[in-house]
């Protein structure tokens, strides 16, 4: 019989919490397969098929050929080793262009293995040592203090309100960090739609930010799945950006689909080296990537490249189909909270901006035991928003409830479900 | 203007010394375009074209529809977000079982983003802190040593000799680490064909090494990208392991081609929780994989489990007609590398049994300067021993010599202009 290891003796990002609350939220959803998964985050299925994957392919090598590369080198550019930030820089700056009003070189463009690899990418390359702290909006999404768990960066939390992220929390915030003798590297925001929260980011809060940047000497990574489905759709951080201070993580999850596992990073603040020598960090942060992935499949590439050229680079053009339905879904969503918690003055939901996310306030605690009676006894699966705190106690009368991979009798009767257990809890 | 950042105050990692010198290596490529690379150690081309992406993905779909899967769950898999250790666990265990005599459950196996993604998630799993460090062989292949830099893991480097590593070596070493208060958590090394060194750990030392991995309660990381071009192929580590002691790290890089950027990781190793549930170490180790790139474009999976469909599960087997250009290009080189130095007592080469390189020993200082030179005024270049040793004076009257991806006549005339050059140096 051999020995185990013990689970004590690795490392703690094995028993990362978040995950180990995914997991258990996978678990739920499996043993009651009838439960109508108003927890599940992913995009809506059908708005592609397999047979995308050749056109797109098809589409990208006949770019390649336009661009004078005989077959051979394209046969290469997608099955050799290729460049670290990937070849898909030129596209993605023109989609910037064109969608965001954002213009950076291709240089400025890194390719990522989905847009959780750019953010290790980026907490590993700008926290050099023990002092170096990442602030982060509470609630936050789970893969960014994963990845700091990872990489064993300390997350500062900056609570966000209802009325959403106050930038002069996050000044407060960067001051008391560095007081205590610690350095604010950066803020990780998700200002359009987050995910959990929902919350959008107003315009003025979106400049003051840029402005406490400058004056805390922060960072602010920008991590944007979700502007495309925003209404009205703001200003990126990006695009307010004069002086290289916004790290924006782009995915394809959303916009094209996840199974590319694709995502970008654009960071053009200029890093200078002892002998005056300057980069751009997205070309400094290259050896970070090569590290991590050596670089992001070609392949997978490709056919995000087709997608993105067969709609002549504009993401915002061609997720037009998907943005109707998902705005379709969410008014769905609150339109079906309205009519059920009418009644219910202790029940609260958010207002979302678009997105993928609502989040509902309840008068009782939403922890994983309830989240299991739910499943088993009322049919209907959400995710507690403590998942998403730091703080232990945090979060724990509210849920999250996702619109964007159901149908809508399906999230109509989901909600009606919830609403049976609401009724039930509500003293 | 704004400020730049200053490349000190960024990780060290960024500016990690092997990914330093793999760029200068680029960078003199791209200065003398003339030049043979002796220095490139990438996959032959032309083994596959553009076409095949999409034969093996239709390959990958069919073998879905055998499964019962209908058209939309085969979309799913491909589209949507999937497994975080990946689709093809079965289609790797048959190889597995196949080729190397291994047999492991699916869940041992873990799909990554390539081989260096494995190494990243094996290092943070087994490193819970900074008394944990591993050992690994010298000279050694930078992608380890730089994933150890990323996470801050210290490595122990064990000097290789020519005979190869000694097991006993591996033992001391163990055994000084734990006497200075660390923990050595596992031994990296290539057993077949290594990257830089050639060299092939025989059979006896391979069994002992199992044994020393007990005595000294050590993991083995084997790194075995080239065991499907070694003459004779002997057993792997992993398939004399009785007591899941063996990580086996796997690479479709070589065997299938790179721009799938997939490889893999096995490990059966059972872990106990607090409250003594077992799982298996690659289950376990899924958490880190989720953190770092969520899973594996199985768009990507797809192309790789299309190919090893098509050849039965048999990597052997579809790897033949590859064997075969490799075989013939390495006595190529070491037929070329005898007949230019019979005359020079001072030169030695490598006896390699398979894979893409070879190691010569020169009588003069090999280092970066005379890589520039012999690129500018001899036309030909490869890699200073030196970037992949530890100790700085280590290494340096060494060369690494590729013949991997030249064809025999440029491998040739790489020869003669590298005799002309050591001509040229020996005094």
């Amino acid at each position: 019989m051999t020995d185990a290891l013990a689970l004590d003796d690795l490392h703690a990002s094995v028993s990362d919490p978040a995950a180990a609350s995914m997991d258990f939220l996978n678990e739920v959803a499996a043993r009651f397969p009838a439960a109508i998964p108003l927890a599940a985050g992913r995009p809506y299925d059908g708005f592609h098929t397999a047979a995308d994957l050749t056109r797109y392919l098809g589409g990208y090598l006949d770019h390649l050929a336009g661009l004078g590369l005989d077959a051979a080198r394209r046969d290469r550019h997608l099955l050799q080793y290729g460049r670290t930030n990937g070849l898909l820089g030129p596209l993605i700056a023109r989609m910037l262009a064109r969608d965001e009003d954002v213009h950076v070189p291709a240089e400025a463009v890194m390719v990522t293995s989905g847009a959780q690899e750019a953010m290790v990418v980026a907490l590993r390359g700008l926290c050099a040592g023990p002092r170096d702290v990442v602030l982060a909006v509470d609630p936050c999404y789970v893969g960014l203090t994963g990845a700091a768990r990872l990489l064993g960066v300390e997350v500062v939390p900056v609570p966000e309100s209802p009325a959403g992220l106050d930038p002069e929390d996050v000044l407060a915030a960067a001051r008391a960090v560095r007081a205590s003798g610690r350095r604010p590297r950066a803020l990780y925001l998700v200002p359009n739609c987050a995910n959990p929260s929902g919350a959008t980011l107003p315009l003025p809060a979106r400049r003051r930010l840029l402005e406490v940047a400058d004056e805390a000497d922060l960072l602010l990574l920008e991590d944007d799945p979700y502007g495309l489905f925003a209404e009205p759709a703001l200003p990126s951080l990006k695009s307010l950006d004069a002086s290289g201070r916004v790290v924006y993580l782009g995915s394809f999850a959303k916009s094209c689909f996840p199974g590319a596992r694709v995502g970008f990073l654009v960071a053009d603040r200029p890093v200078t080296d002892r002998q005056g020598r300057r980069a751009l960090l997205a070309e400094r942060l290259s050896t970070v990537k090569s590290l991590l992935t050596v670089n992001t499949s070609p392949v997978a590439q490709a056919v995000v490249g087709g997608y993105l050229l067969a709609h002549d680079c504009s993401l915002r053009a061609a997720t037009r189909p998907k943005a109707a339905v998902y705005r379709r879904n969410l008014r769905t969503l609150l339109t079906a909270l309205d009519r059920a918690f009418a009644d219910h003055p202790g029940v609260r939901r958010s207002a979302p901006a678009g997105g993928f996310f609502a989040v509902l306030d309840v008068p009782f605690v939403a922890d994983k035991a309830l989240l299991e009676v739910s499943g088993r006894d009322y049919g209907v699966l959400w995710t507690p928003m403590s998942f998403f705190h730091q703080a232990p106690a945090a979060g724990l009368r509210s849920l999250r409830l996702s619109c964007s991979a159901l149908a809508p009798d399906r999230i109509e009767e989901g909600v009606r479900r919830l609403a049976r257990l609401v009724a039930d809890r509500t003293p």
